[in-house]
This record gives structure tokens, C-alpha cells and sequence, in this order.
């Protein structure tokens, strides 16, 4: 784990800024789940084996506890137990989630996530909505070279289903290995899904299909081509027939292409799933992804309510942030810095201090008793762009020098009127 | 554990920006320490007890880790260990902490705190400059009617040893039962003193002592008559002169009582302490509190520097300000909700839905398909004050209706002037 430090809490302060305004403009309510949540609601629907990526332990009341991947988990299970919500419900948070994970590039073991989620419809009209908050998400922070990758699982499954791939847990192996086709070598892949039984033909069909991938108007004509009969992968087709029409509405549909190998990592998802690069920043990883979780709330509680949702990591859009240098310019030091002369006017300058604050100015000063030069030194190494230099002689005036650290200029105020010459 | 629900994240997020905004007028710089510590940095200054009162566990790798119970250890600790960072060093964070303890009211299990470190000075201008910040945080939220009660732990400590409480532990459980004085009936609080080996004659001393409380001129001039030689004490009351004048300075000692009760319950203080208090809200307990702690950061790492601190609980904030009913209003649904009259002009309603969001314009609209009364009376159940009408004849001559939701007039306007009708 990491302390972050106040460089870096400046620009995070901002980029939630930047994208919370984006998730109150779409009409998300912000809410935070509980970070611990019991051991059973995280293993839930991503089985036992997540218990080998989360913290988990046992409270003193010997309850198995975990603190939370994702938030999109708790938001779920909350839904789920609330009767009294008026659907649809659109949440969202900008929180903090843990993965017991070895550290690496753009992955933390603590880490900050923005999420937001539609519960109550299937429609893809839901899911439409979600893809656009990704994308002014990002563009509210600057980032406009990006591009969305979007997809079905239930085509997937589908298709799986019409080669012959029928079991359950076939079709979630196979579904794996489909997840990892750009990371992994061709062998290594083959073999992956030879593992979970899959013929070579089948192996060659899945690799085919999961080719696929340009704008929508393209794959979707495409898939019109590839299967005419059958109505399972009819109805997947329909539903992002209509993405695509919804998407073309908001005027976005030029942002997305349809990639029929996108079909994410977590075992909730089960409907139309997406994932966003920066471009030029794949190893990054996805920028924000998202997708439909039909049957995720009525493992939870007593609702059962489609739902759809989007999530992104903070630290990977500051670190896209970075490469591409477009961060504005960010202030995480006082605005001037009172200066005494001798140490005769200390408490003259402490009263200065505390009306330039009064006043909203961010303002700070020596609590060390030093002398003139070290007080310039500490300013000048704090970066605070002025320094008030109370004197005796101007004081009795009722005057004050400033001084531009930049430009080293100094000049003669008028105490009164400090805040106006900032 | 609990899940924040988005009424509660509104004020949350009001309460902490208004905060914040303290933080910065006072040139303290955010940052966040890693919310999981090893468990030896937890335990390091108040004892392997806290281990009953926080949750800790084992990783992967066998290591004890704990998740911080305040955000003070985890910024001492990465002070004590960069030795690059010039003095003063002004830090603060707003941030989650948890405690295992019995939920009870005013005390949650996962809660969060403001916090304000000064660490490179013993002087009073430090605790003057924490207790300000404090102050200052209150009133940028409404709050004014509070009070400071202020101590200095060196005062009591050096008081003990001079009656003949001597021994480290002797004077440590000593301070334990001072700090519950307020808390416990008498008969309890003089066994727990006799436990700690205190005789009769001790016990009614440091009582007699603890009474102290009033204006600061009152409890200096009291102390002067009490302690005339003793050098151990005079050293710590010229603390407390030093510390009322610098808060004559800045303007602030009127809301400041000096009361030789106040110790603070956490180890690791040592010098002057302070708790506020809302007035009439006692049950909330302290809404502020903090203190000096000069020897914890050698006890971490490579640099052994005195500090200062004082954080708050925004929880505790929050329920004063719900008593006082002194929020300002805040919303926490979009301004408006777009509708469509029939589903034939569903397209274009979700094209004024992505124009409104373009100008930043909180929209939200119907993903159900549903008929207009349904789409009027969720965004009613939604408190959301306008709705746009889209309808097919009126959008033939760029027309919609707006709908005032309060007052449940309807005009029609251009749908290009929408937004400067909201």
C-alpha cells in the first residue's frame, strides 16, 4: 500500500471533480456502499476463488468479513433490499476499493474507482446511458482519444451454444478464455480452450467469430449475414441493433465499435459488456469498462431487478492524465505567505494572518520564528507565489511591502487592501 | 457497517468541501495515508490493546496489518520517514477510518474524519494555529455555538509527580481516569485512581486540580497562586500564556476556556490537548479535539520531530447541523427531466436529453418507455422541479412544453431556449 501524497491528492481531487459533475449531469444519485461487506456477498456470483484476490478475515464475532473489489457489488445489494426505491434507481460512487493483488503497473492494491449503475430495465437504451457517462467522463478530464469497445455476451453464449459448447460451466471457461485472447499467446490459448473441452473446430469457430470487430453498421451487417435462422442470437443481435440506434440519438455512435472479443473479466455479467482504451495507452488497460448484470440483485435480497452499469479507475485516468500533459494547472499552496520583519511585529502579523483568512485567502506564515531570509527561503520553497513583509516602520503607516516571488519585485501597500492586489 | 445513501453523501460532500476549503485558507496540504498499516505502526504508541478495539488480520504474506483507526499514525509515520520535506510540515486529509467497537450513537464502525498535522515546532503558535483551523472548520459549516476546552498535558503530568505520583505507569492510568472524570460517577472514579495506587490525599488533590476551568486570564492566575516555584510546572503553564496570547491575536480566545480536566483519552499525546465541544450537544461527544505529541514520530522512523495536530469527525458534524437544521439546501436529483409524449418522438427527446447534458444541464430521462403520466409521476417521486414535454406537433415548429413541477404550470418555450429557462 501507498500514501498519496499532495501533488497527487490535488490532481485526484480534481479528476473526481471532473467526472462527479458528469455522473449529477446524466441524473446519478451518489451514494458508498459499505467497504467491508460479509465474505458470502463478495463470493456471491464471483465464487470462492475471488477469496484468493480480496482481503478477507474474520471479525471478533468470528463473521468471515472482506473489504470490497468493486462497487458495484455493494451498490447491488443494496438495491436489492430496498423496496422503497422508485426504479429505474441510478446510483453512483467515487470510493475506495482493495484487490489482493500483486502490484503492478496501473494496478494498486488500494485504489479509487467511479461507478454508476441502472437498475430496473433491460432495455439497451440503459446501457446506451451508461456507455455515454464513460465517454464524458473522460472528456470532461481532457481525454477525447479514446475508444469503446462494445459487445453481448448473451451473443456470445449463443453462438457458443449453436457450435455445441452447452454446458454452464463450458460456456463460463470458455467465456475465460475469450476474455484473455488479446493477452495471451495463440498456443497458450488453444490449449486454454481444448481444457475446457472445446473441439478444433470449435476452437477455430469461437477464434472466428470473435474476430469480428468494426463499426457498428459493419459487424452488426456482418452478424445479419453469419446467422439468419437462429432466434437466440437473434434477440443478442436485436439488442445491439438497438444500442447502436440509441447511440446514433446521443450522437455517439461514431466513438464506439463493436469488438465480438470483448467479454470481461468478472462472472456477473451476462448481457451487452464494453470496455474503453485510451488510445496509444493499452497498457494501461481498459480505461473504464461496464456492462448488464441481469441476474446479479436476486442472488442478493428480495428484488429482482435487471441492472446495467459502468465503472472506471481514477488512478488509470491520472496516469493517462500525465502522458498526455493535459492536466490544468492545479494550486495545492497557499496563495501568500505573511512574512515579520523582526520579531517585534510577530503579533501584528498574526492578526494580518487571520484577516486574510477571514477573508477566504489561503494564507500562511512562519510558526518557527525565523528570520526574514529563511521565511523568504521556506516560501520560495513551498512555491506560494507572495510574501507579505510586515516591518515596523511600514506597519506604523498602516502599510505592508509585497513581494512577487516570480518577478522578485517588491512594492508598498496599503494593509487594508492586501487581498485585492493577490 | 452501513451504506451511505445519497441524501446523507450530499450533506457529506457539502460538509467536506466546506472544510476543505478551511484546510487551504490555513495553507495545510492534502494527502492520505495508506488506509492499512502494518499492525506493529498501529500498536507502535498506544499498546497492543488497540488491537481489541480496531480490525487487523493476517495477508497472504503472514504480515499483521490493521486498518487505520485516524488518519494522525499513518501521517506521523510518513513524516517520520521523508526526510526531504521542509519545516514546518502542514499536512491534512479527509479521509475513511474504523474502529471495532460496539456502533452506538454518534460513534459508527467505518466513519470519517478531518484531520490537520504541524509537525518541525514545539511552539504553542502550532497548537494555536491547529486549534484555529478547528474553529474556523466549524463555522464554515454553521456551526458557532460551540466551546474549546484547553489543557496541557505536561501541566498535569508535572502536578502528579510533584504530589508523589511518580512511576510512568502510575501517571499513565492516573491520566486514563482523568480523561473519564466527566464520564464516570465519583465512587468509580476514586477506586479507579486507587487501583493506580493514588492515596486519599492524591486523589483529592488531582480532583481538586481537574476542577480548574474558566477563562484562560481566570485558570492562569489561579495556577500562578497554586504553583509559585515548581520549574516542571512553570514550564508547561508558560505554554499555555504563550498559547493565550497567540490566540489574542487571533481573535479567537474568547471562544477558548482553559479546563485542567481535559487530557484526551489516545497515548500518544504529551503536551497541550484540546476538545470542542457543540453547545448543548455533549451526547455527540467532541467535535473537535487534538493535541501535541512530540515524541511518536521518533518512534517510527528516521526523524524525530515534534507535532501537533486536531481532527473531527464529519459524522458528528453532521448530526449537529441536522439539529440545528442549518443546512443550506442542497440537490441531489438533476434540474430537469425530459419526457416524451408518445413513443413516436422517443429519438429526438433523447437528442434534447444529450444537448441539455452538452451545457452541463443535471438531465434526466425516462429508460422505461413508460406513458407520460408515469414519466410525470416519477420525476415528481424524484422531487425533480421541471419537465420538458416533448410532443410531436410541437417539435415540428422547434416547440416543447416546460412544465413547472411545483406549481404545475406549463408554458411552451423553443427547444433551443430550454436551458436559459431553468
Amino acid at each position: 500500500m501507498r500514501d498519496i501524497e499532495p501533488q497527487e491528492i490535488a490532481k485526484r481531487v480534481w479528476v473526481e471533480g471532473q467526472i462527479s459533475e458528469v455522473l449529477q449531469r446524466y441524473g446519478f444519485r451518489m451514494m458508498e456502499p459499505t467497504p467491508i461487506e460479509h465474505l458470502d456477498t463478495l463470493e456471491a456470483k464471483s465464487g470462492p476463488q475471488i477469496r484468493e484476490e480480496i482481503y478477507w478475515f474474520a471479525d471478533k464475532a468470528g463473521r468471515n468479513l472482506g473489504l470490497r473489489f468493486d462497487l458495484t457489488v455493494g451498490m447491488a445489494r443494496m438495491v436489492a433490499n430496498r423496496l422503497d426505491l422508485p426504479e429505474p434507481i441510478k446510483l453512483c460512487a467515487i470510493a475506495d476499493s482493495w484487490r489482493y493483488d500483486e502490484p503492478q503497473f496501473a494496478r494498486y492494491r488500494h485504489f479509487r474507482q467511479w461507478d454508476a449503475e441502472i437498475f430496473g430495465t433491460t432495455d439497451p437504451l440503459a446501457d446506451a446511458e451508461a456507455i455515454c457517462v464513460g465517454m464524458d467522463a473522460l472528456e470532461n478530464v481532457g481525454l477525447r482519444e479514446y475508444e469503446v469497445r462494445i459487445n453481448n455476451r448473451r451473443l456470445v453464449e449463443a453462438f457458443l451454444r449453436k457450435i455445441g459448447v452447452e454446458t454452464r460451466a463450458q460456456i463460463d471457461s470458455a467465456l475465460i478464455t475469450i476474455d484473455k485472447l488479446s493477452r495471451l499467446p495463440p498456443t497458450q490459448i488453444t490449449e486454454e480452450f481444448g481444457k475446457s473441452g472445446l473441439s478444433g473446430e470449435q476452437i477455430e469457430a469461437v477464434k472466428e467469430l470473435c474476430s469480428l470487430r468494426g463499426s457498428p453498421e459493419k459487424v452488426l451487417s456482418e452478424l445479419a449475414r453469419l446467422f439468419r435462422e437462429d432466434t437466440n442470437v437473434e434477440t443478442a443481435r436485436n439488442e445491439l441493433i438497438r444500442l447502436a440506434d440509441v447511440l446514433k440519438s446521443f450522437g455517439r455512435r461514431d466513438r464506439c465499435i463493436y469488438d465480438l472479443s470483448v467479454v470481461r473479466g468478472i462472472g456477473y455479467y451476462d448481457g451487452i459488456v464494453y470496455e474503453a482504451y485510451d488510445k496509444g495507452g493499452e497498457d494501461i488497460g481498459s480505461i473504464f469498462g461496464g456492462g448488464r448484470y441481469d441476474k446479479l440483485c436476486a442472488i442478493y435480497g428480495k428484488r429482482d431487478i435487471p441492472a446495467t452499469g459502468v465503472a472506471g479507475g481514477i488512478e488509470r485516468i491520472m496516469i493517462s492524465l500525465e502522458r498526455s500533459s493535459i492536466y490544468p494547472k492545479l494550486r495545492e499552496t497557499p496563495r501568500v505567505f505573511v512574512a515579520s520583519a523582526t520579531t517585534d511585529v510577530l503579533f501584528e502579523a498574526w492578526e494580518v494572518v487571520a484577516r486574510l483568512r477571514k477573508t477566504g485567502v489561503a494564507t500562511d506564515f512562519d510558526l518557527k520564528e525565523r528570520s526574514l531570509e529563511k521565511q523568504l527561503e521556506y516560501a520560495n520553497s513551498m512555491r506560494i507565489p507572495y510574501v507579505v513583509i510586515i516591518g515596523r516602520r511600514e506597519l506604523e503607516r498602516g502599510f505592508a511591502k509585497l513581494r512577487d516571488m516570480q518577478s522578485r519585485k517588491e512594492k508598498e501597500i496599503r494593509i487594508d487592501d492586501i487581498q485585492k492586489e493577490l
